[in-house]
């Protein structure tokens, strides 16, 4: 055995940790009040296995998010290290659970994914998160993106630290549609959008001819806006819609947004229409959960109402998860 | 994708299984209990990832046990799923406790192996146990015994349909040696001993000189002894002893079992000259744990005094694990 392997085994693999004592002891503390939180609210909890066949998580790396470790067995199937825990609550939902509705499910424990190179983002991930199937309406939405403020509240992360942009897939995709670009202009637009570059964003727009879609797309780029500007800016986009999709997109997000402000417990909701990548299965509100402190999002989630379906049960779903390694840290549980 | 393909997404891969509602709540009772009786007698909490380098878990395969299932990253290292708590506590104690003594660590969760084949063992087991490190005397060996015990009455296994069953591999193992034992022929009589099956055993014994070291290796065939007759079992075996290994090996057994026999709760403590396998890297006391109603043993342990050595910090250490996908239908935690 060579000497850097000898080392090698001493530390935990690259982009993993050891959880030890004081640490172990506010990660607990930290699921502790999330389970309470989501029990109070109705959820039950779920817990999938720690390999998947490798198909579930097919959809559930997005662009520039890394995939799921695979793994042979030795009768020669392929496996996957759970890589995402909505895609295996789908799957549960959507069998063992078929028909019965709606279902509030939550989840915890770790996701491992393969590290996309430089990227700092750790390989595994502690989460918690919860899943509402069976319910389309934009109630359903304003729910979870409420149950996600509540559980940063019973995590001590005080309501003026607390920030969650919503927007919607479907604005965007809409655009994109009407606007008639390739699926490589698309892509390079979401990425523009995705970094907030106004000048990428523009040059990239120049490729496309002058009329609302790209105007529209123009409008994205905005760093989000609190929701006392969402009014103004909703307006905008309306007048700007292109179809009846993107019309729609819009309508349930403003009213997800009026039904979840009255039950965020003081977290600033923000509108961001330029939330437009995350996981590949959101097919309508997508949001992100920011607290003071963290430089990068603490949770975030959206609607999924085509990934059931992948598993014989087409039913409307949307869910939300939390980064716990992002969380623990800035949390004072009760 | 093919129709089998769709299928098999529908279910759990085989030996995984997905806990809903009441069975998540059973096992989170269960392991609350756990945790309550851990840390009751002063053990801390680590956290290892659920992926490890290979090599960590080289010698936590035993005969016949399977081994990790392994996993090629992109930059081509060579990891596994986690398959055995105690070599990553392990890993841990030896580099970042280096030289805290003693440890207390408990760790629960998951570990996943390769399926043996049809041998009806699932692949992913549900896990909750304890490593004391830096101990290396028969009192530590009672200690842990007696906080399975415990560890049993904190699930509400009754006293009398708890069973722990005492032995050492330091006997066999010096027998073998005394007996110049081929590789090969070990391994069968290792076999034979654990299946209890006499025929074979003496079929092998035969390939042997006759001896004190052939007389006792036919005694390993015994059905375990209740605690009364450990000391006429545990004579008979010094009168045979070859070595002076294997007499150590036998005071060690009779100190712990004497020191852990009026902290055991009442649990039935046995004494099993016969448990000569489990994990690769025991060197002497071993037990393993039965409870009435699973007809596999729910949990075991023993001690190894040269695995932290292969991460850099040669330390004594015992532990054991409980196997909570059997004790979770039988338990009544309060």
């Amino acid at each position: 055995m060579d000497e850097s392997f000898q080392e090698a085994r001493k530390a935990p693999p690259e982009g993993t940790q050891d959880l030890l004592f004081e640490a172990a002891r506010r990660l607990r503390r930290c699921e502790a009040a999330l389970v309470r939180v989501f029990e109070a609210h109705g959820f039950a909890e779920v817990i999938p296995p720690a390999v998947e066949t490798a198909e579930v998580f097919a959809e559930a790396s997005a662009g520039g998010e890394a995939g799921a470790l695979r793994v042979v067995d030795r009768r020669g199937r392929l496996l996957a290290l759970r890589a995402d825990f909505t895609a295996q609550v789908a799957r549960i939902a959507a069998t063992r659970l078929a028909g019965m509705s709606p279902l509030r499910l939550y989840y915890r424990g770790s996701v491992v994914r393969e590290s996309a190179a430089e990227s700092g983002v750790p390989r595994e991930r502690l989460q918690a998160g919860c899943e509402l199937v069976g319910e389309g309406e934009p109630a359903a939405d304003a729910e979870m993106i409420a149950l996600a403020a509540a559980s940063l509240h019973a995590l001590g992360i005080p309501a003026g630290d607390a920030r969650i942009a919503v927007g919607t897939v479907g604005y965007f995709s809409a655009l994109i549609d009407a606007a008639g670009a390739s699926p490589r202009l698309a892509r390079a637009l979401s990425d523009a959008i995705d970094r907030k570059d106004l000048p990428s964003l523009t040059a990239l727009c120049s490729e496309l001819a002058p009329g609302k879609p790209r105007d529209a797309l123009l409008m994205l780029a905005q760093p989000p806006r609190p929701q006392t500007e969402a009014v103004t800016l909703l307006s905008r986009a309306l007048e700007l819609s292109p179809a009846p999709a993107a019309t729609a997109a819009l309508q349930r997000l403003a009213s997800a947004l009026q039904v979840a402000k009255a039950r965020s417990l003081g977290a600033e909701l923000e509108v961001d229409l330029g939330e437009v990548r995350g996981l590949g299965y959101y097919t309508g509100i997508v949001f992100n959960l920011y607290a003071a402190g963290s430089p990068r999002p603490v949770g975030g989630g959206g609607r999924y109402d085509t990934l059931l379906g992948r598993f014989g049960d087409p039913r409307p779903a949307v869910g939300f998860s939390l980064d716990l390694d992002a969380l623990v840290p800035l949390a004072r549980p009760a």
